[in-house]
């Protein structure tokens, strides 16, 4: 899908402009517009964006898939690669697809193209539609609307993984199973996805809020500098949950470990109680006390008692000395 | 809760100015004007703000909770983030909550905004009340006390973790326990979040004391330049004791796998001395020895005294097999 | 084998010229000369290369195996190493061979050597065999296209490597062998080999693209500029992979772990529930209660019902003991 | 203890001067004076300091102990921190005091302060007593002097631990013990201990070897340069020991390792050998082959000697089998 | 041992030049003279360095044993200090000695100093004896042939070591045994040794080649360039390598862990198919079923055919149970 729009002082605003009009419009140096590209292949792309007269290497960035964001200075336009992160949690999993946001920015045009829908573009769009100034401010500002509508989108993701390792950190130390593990693996994961996307982003917004390009506006880097500022507390807020999620992995394993101790220790224990005094009453259960060979003396009552005693003894030693090792 | 107080030459301090009066003070380029919101909804302070001028993205940053110690340069005024981190010991757990303290720093004004009572504030306060002193030395001077008392705040923390991680090295080697690894954990998070705040406001500093800034007296950076080198000296307390507990929780993994080697080679122990023996007792409890079967020879009295002997034997040769072997 | 071909406007290409024209050509500064050696011996393309001029020391790191893509920048000629990774996959391993491919930059001229067939240099002969326009565009554009084709190829590759992935991490949850865990070191390592070219590599593209060469035409920059691109983007797929292999890794280590533990309690349970009663079946076995002895009433049908009661009530409790304790 | 002594070029060295003459003699810029405060309190101290005109800032830092190396650089004077580490072996473990060193620096004085006795100090001004010379050569001279005895201390240290190392390397293998790891935690925390001071240590005297500072002859820069080297090596060394304590702890816990394979492979070997057999004796130990049952053909001297040979092959089959997977 | 040798255009060279003459034949500027030290007592080597100026800190350090490869520049002179790593395989084990060579490097002279023989210094100096030419050219080449033969000794090394790691991965996977894990130990060690030689004798490398020195000729810089390459490539071997022992680590851990859970699995599965049918055998061993107490009925032929029955399919039932679980 296509769509444009054109808003020149004290006009209406123009809608789904035919591209051959696109350079003449460029030429009005007090119009801005706005080109956007919907999934859309590539053939049909490719002209269009040939008309604003772009660098072939730009164009070829453009339509294929980057997945970096970067910055790149034309001199009269600016591209740009911006990622939208888009999360689902799916049970206990996350499902985590990056989609590419690719850029063009002139001095009174930008033009942008992604595949999927994205809501900054959707949002932004409407805004236009129902507030005459958004785009009166110039292709810059329009810039940072979108940019900044899809910084915001990771803070409700945050909170989500916030949440998620919330009830975690409790389910580790009272049912501890093998699935916990799983989910505090898919939510590592997922930190690191979001972290790998947000610290080129954060360069991109940081160059156009420091260095000089001739379709910014200087008085606008301001804004580019509050998208960055965005950027590095949602950085912060990712180490930070990504130490809890490191901390409640240390947790899971000592817990696991701690249960395993036990499971071992109560099994030498059984066996270092019970196995001497199984042998005492195999010893006893040898045919050699039956009558033929003679040694009727050995299974006497008093024998009996002494035998028991010993059997009753011979726990009670064991357990103290485990006592006196720390075991139980 | 808003206070506010004004410092002119000469005259006595003035409290509780109508927020309407803060534009005609700040004019009079000779007095100090301090302004303290606490707990205040942002509907209340934005108007407030506003009158002074301040960008709306400086005052958006102001009323949003950002949690990353910053300084932002405009110019007239500078925007400062600074964290003031609320530890409660918990039993053997920590709890952390970290405070955001926003400030606007003016030639002749200080703006400050949080939402919990901090006590760097309130002393601050309550020593412009005592002593003129404080506020005649301009709002750097103030800026400079409130940090001072935010950084001085961090030492008894610092010297509480340093005494529980001396008492969990004791713990480690007498008595370790599930519990002692928590306790380790606890303290090895408390100390990654007071790390994660004393880098950022340590470079909020740095950039106090290096940079040419409008609103600070040259001759007051020296003032910056001693917290940041108690920042740094903290920084480097925080790192021994992360040093500590990473050497406590290494002591106490191998104090436990040394237990656990124990508890496994006695289970080892017990199973090879009695197994063998045991059989030895089921061979001669064996019905094959009935009259029935006619080998009565194998149940004399010699029999049985060999038999006895093997069983007093074999445990001794296992016995020195495994001295040789280093097990026991 | 040693190819060469001359281009000069208005003239058909020239091939396998005598290497004794050489510097003749070089001196047409318009013209276009390209010299291949593939698999040659040091003893022959010594005399050739020493006929251009080059550093001694340029020849010598030329004719031996290097091995790190670098630049150096020789004045009137670059000297450039560029690697290629020939990767095969063989059964569930990956047999790797790093090519090096020497190349001598001068500006109307490109020499080329390499031990093994590069598809790369093939590919570009065979262009410039088709359409003369490959070959107009001078050396250095001759240069982009090799190393543009030498990149390209890693993608196939990148891609192979994300199936094996795919792949691997059902296999880990269904059905974890030791061979599992083979693939994925195996994975690991080719990671590695691949992140130790590419990083170097992108170093030199990033020197073409940046810093002034004599022999470089900076309108041509961008295209080295965009060959640097393409290695970002090889790099940070690579380590997005390396991130999935290491997850990999965690997963198979819990599952493995998850299944030793299940083994080890299974022991004790089984242990824990059998041995205790198989110490009273020994202990009613002692040949105490043969008449001899006159122990005869312990033998008696109550006695019995009171044994088999405990035998069937001991390992009821046993179970709810484990259960409290979370084992089972 | 308040120890000075002032030299001025032709006169005797005088000692034990009132501090009231301080300023006096400070303004003879041909003198020198060195102050030396061990184990004052601050509030002795402060009016001392105060009369040499330091800044308020620098005086408190003297007086408090702040433990890590600095530099300030005050115009007139530096003030430098410096640590001396204490370093005691205590049986097997280390007790380790870092102790600083409080330094004021100006054209024609020293001013050194510390709590404790350090060896570097004492040795200096013993030699200013014995030699004229130590004293003639200016302040930052002796600054040198007692830089270069502080940091030559810690290599007798360094020589200790790496004879620890030595004979621990040998324990390692031979008789592995809970107090061997003990030993290398022990030196591990040491060495991190004596890295931390390095550094900052080495970070002063590149400042003094490589900065412009008014009181710092640039002739003699060249010494601190010396010292700066020394500081290279000795943490090179640390680097080194830290490696060789890294490779006795893997050495130790696969040496440990190991042998608890060892015992769990014996349990299995015993228990797989015997369990299976004593099975059958505990068959033929049941009473149904007691005359009652009338099942006598079961236990006839055929059967015996079947199950004689069956006792004895099993285990022998086993030990096959086991060969086979290489358990023994 | 001290050789000295001295060459002057237009004449023989002379040999064994009495100590005395050196500051003479020095100011010849335009002869080379090469004084190398062997082995000497510090005490000889003293008054002769003395003689040429060498600051008394220069001479210090080459007196004393450093380590660590360093480059001062003294304006006239460069005290440059190289290491050579001589390694002996012994058995599996690797013994590594760090030589140190003290270069005084001047605009005609040339002085070094080791203790024990070293084969670049004795090549060098056999190459002059043998060709005019090697001298000629004056000290700087003289540096640069004993630095690439030093560094061209590594590559025999390295190649060793890759036979080594070669021939221990095969062992892995057949035969791993305690020794297969010290020898990757021993491995691991040597490459750090190797490591922490290579990068500071890189960077002295890279001094030579990009700084700008008095004593050497700007047309030479691109010799030291080139062995800062082969050092590049080294440590890039190095790395490799490092890469490959890590993996056989990985590789032999898991190799050994599998064995290990294949022991435990046996262990487990022999004791719950036996233990259940031991207790059942123990169960019909106990004396109730002894005529006294009148439980005939419990051995008749029908019980024990049920009995024997249970035994069979007992452990029929449990091995489905295992395979359901994935152990057997």
């Amino acid at each position: 899908m296509i769509r444009s729009l054109f808003y020149s002082p004290g006009q209406p605003i123009r809608k789904d402009i035919p591209p051959k009009e696109f350079p003449k419009l460029v030429r009005d140096r007090r119009g801005v517009l706005w080109v956007n590209f919907e999934n859309e292949p590539a053939d049909t792309c490719l002209p269009i964006l040939q008309r604003f007269g772009f660098h072939p290497l730009a164009i070829d960035d453009a339509l294929q898939e980057i997945h970096i964001p970067k910055l790149d200075d034309w001199g009269d336009y600016l591209y740009i690669v911006l990622n939208y992160l888009d999360i689902q949690a799916n049970g206990y999993t996350w499902e985590t697809k990056t989609e590419e946001l690719d850029i063009f920015l002139g001095a009174n045009y930008i033009v942008t193209l992604h595949d999927t829908p994205i809501p900054a573009i959707a949002d932004t769009w409407a805004s236009c539609d129902r507030d005459l100034r958004t785009v009166q401010e110039g292709p810059d500002h329009l810039l940072y609307r979108i940019a900044d509508h899809l910084v915001s989108g990771y803070m409700p993701t945050v909170e989500k993984i916030d949440a998620a390792i919330d009830q975690i950190e409790d389910e580790v130390f009272d049912r501890p199973a093998p699935r916990t593990l799983e989910k505090l693996f898919a939510l590592k994961r997922l930190l690191q996805a979001m972290r790998r996307i947000l610290l080129p982003q954060r360069e991109v917004m940081n160059k156009l809020a420091r260095d000089d390009y001739k379709v910014i506006d200087p008085r606008d880097r301001i804004f580019f500098r509050d998208i960055y500022d965005h950027l590095v507390r949602l950085h912060d807020l990712n180490e930070s949950l990504r130490d809890l999620v490191g901390g409640a992995l240390d947790t899971y394993l000592s817990v696991i470990n701690n249960r395993m101790n036990d499971v071992m220790k109560t099994l030498t224990i059984i066996t270092t109680l019970f196995m001497p005094i199984t042998f005492i009453t195999g010893f006893f259960g040898m045919n050699f006390f039956e009558p033929v060979a003679g040694l009727v003396g050995w299974t006497t009552r008093q024998v009996f008692m002494a035998t028991v005693s010993i059997m009753l003894l011979f726990p009670i030693g064991m357990f103290i000395w485990m006592r006196r090792r720390k075991w139980v």
